[in-house]
């Protein structure tokens, strides 16, 4: 969305210099990304993204966050790879924030999703979750089922600003999410925002996936709860079954689900949905109208949520129950 | 500074096969520049920049501005160059808007430009002056002489919420410069926004000049002028005259400057410095507090106008006065 730190010349040659990547060549600021500063930096090497980690970014995740990068990429996943200096380290300061640099991935992310991409979605999420095994470092989710309800509580007050009858709603849904949420489940890393702003596309060849910064620990399947959400609702907030069908086949033929997973499957497409209506009904009272960070609107999670609610079993989304 | 219009993966792949330049590799958003759009675009042929013009910029006047870059580049100046589509047009339509693609030029802006940069700005400055002759096309300059009191009169009930006396500070230099400005001096093409960051420098050597979007015929030497202005004020706004003498050696040094236009520079600094005070003075009205774009701060002009109102003659800037 906008670029926060300017970077002198200065200090940029400097920063570059400490990376075996010959000189520099170009250095422009990106305007997407709203958590943190990019550059897309060309050396005499090639493309390369900087990325300057402004407030909301805890310090002490990056080490999670490159070192997975790092992790996914040398188990076959095409995503961004952390380039180390000369010294060997992937963080570095670059005026006054933590930076990294991370290899370039061509591609672009495609606006209106059609089913092959979902497909494509679903066996690049899969091969993800596959790819995460063995990784030394662990980051709960911050925004996982135990963090809704403190996150509840510092808007409660002002809920029903957003809609009449939201505070309520979201009680019950909390309750009910925190009874019934599944324990025995397989659990590694995810990804957990595969937007599809995080993913690229070459032609309609999925190129890779980036932007691991909400990545951590938790449920597998809710990450694909998290992409059903992301990618398979039409812009009118109604499911496409067939784009569904077609992601989560293509998760499960490489990675086959569990039956606990299957079952559990609408229970956490209704967290998932509930975790994005509070983030961004959150936001929404916190964002100034006319403020530089566009609203996203809170009710197409509300629709999700209702749609999610009314799925008594993972079949009515036409994956078998098991 | 943003990106104003989103463009569809369906219109930009569409687009992109428009040109004779490969696949679409991949597409991100500048942060960098205020009145358009523009994308770093990358084909399999290389880097390209798309932009889009947006309301501030006139229809009418783009066969003009991509047809000088084509031109200055043809005779051997380092710029942007458009690209010609299938059909051998410049200029196309995207997402609504008119839109073109350029060639991507290597090189960095200087944020704190020393010496040996000012040198290599005025040397580009005259080269790019040389290479204007012979085009076709012509331009008025908007914001030269004749454009000053109009848009003066659109502030003027306003003009000391800026600073107090601001108002009667203009409409005395206006007088002024309306009676003393000089008729009979060359003109040309010039740039006419020739800042550090349309200028780009790999290392020491300046790579080329970008963003001809203000262009027009005018006095040849005003654009000078504006230079001195840009580049050699240190933060506190005083004038380095080791700056201001390399930068117009180098000029004379290309373009050598007849005595008229040698006598005429503190005048012309003087209008070059009232033209940025009123452009700043009335965005500093018209610009909400807290909006995307920032404010530029109409002091650091009023302070180069006082500075070259106590000026005598050329030679106090160092340079003769034949």
């Amino acid at each position: 969305m906008a670029v926060y730190t300017e970077v002198s010349d200065d200090d940029l040659v400097r920063f570059i210099d400490g990376y075996a990547l010959g000189g520099l060549l170009s250095c422009k600021g990106i305007a997407e990304g709203v958590e943190n500063t990019n550059y897309l930096v060309r050396t005499e090497k090639g493309p390369f993204i900087l990325t300057l980690y402004e407030r909301r970014v805890n310090r002490d995740d990056l080490p999670f966050f490159l070192g997975l990068m790092e992790h996914l990429a040398k188990n076959g996943l095409s995503c961004p790879t952390p380039v180390r200096d000369r010294q060997g380290a992937m963080l570095q300061e670059l005026a006054g924030r933590p930076a990294a640099m991370v290899t370039f991935l061509d591609g672009v992310w495609i606006r209106r999703p059609r089913v092959e991409h979902c497909g494509a979605v679903g066996k690049a999420l899969a091969e993800m979750h596959l790819a995460g095994h063995g990784f030394a470092l662990r980051r709960e989710n911050a925004l996982g089922l135990a963090g809704w309800r403190p996150l509840y509580e510092r808007f409660r007050d002002r809920a029903d600003e957003v809609f009449k009858g939201l505070g309520a709603m979201i009680e019950a849904e909390l309750a009910y999410l925190e009874t019934n949420w599944p324990r025995d489940i397989p659990q590694g890393v995810i990804h957990a925002d595969l937007f599809p702003d995080n993913v690229f596309f070459l032609g309609d060849r999925l190129s890779g996936l980036i932007d691991f910064y909400f990545a951590c620990n938790d449920v597998l399947a809710y990450d694909l709860a998290t992409c059903l959400n992301a990618w398979c609702f039409e812009p009118d907030n109604s499911f496409n079954l067939t784009k569904g069908i077609a992601m989560m086949r293509a998760y499960d033929a490489v990675r086959p689900l569990e039956p606990a997973e299957r079952a559990s499957l609408p229970l956490l497409a209704r967290g998932s949905a509930l975790r994005f209506l509070l983030t961004r009904a959150f936001d929404w009272i916190n964002t100034p109208e006319g403020a530089l960070v566009k609203r996203k609107d809170p009710h197409e999670y509300l629709r999700r949520l209702h749609f999610h609610q009314s799925i008594a079993s993972v079949s009515e989304y036409g994956l078998e129950k098991r």
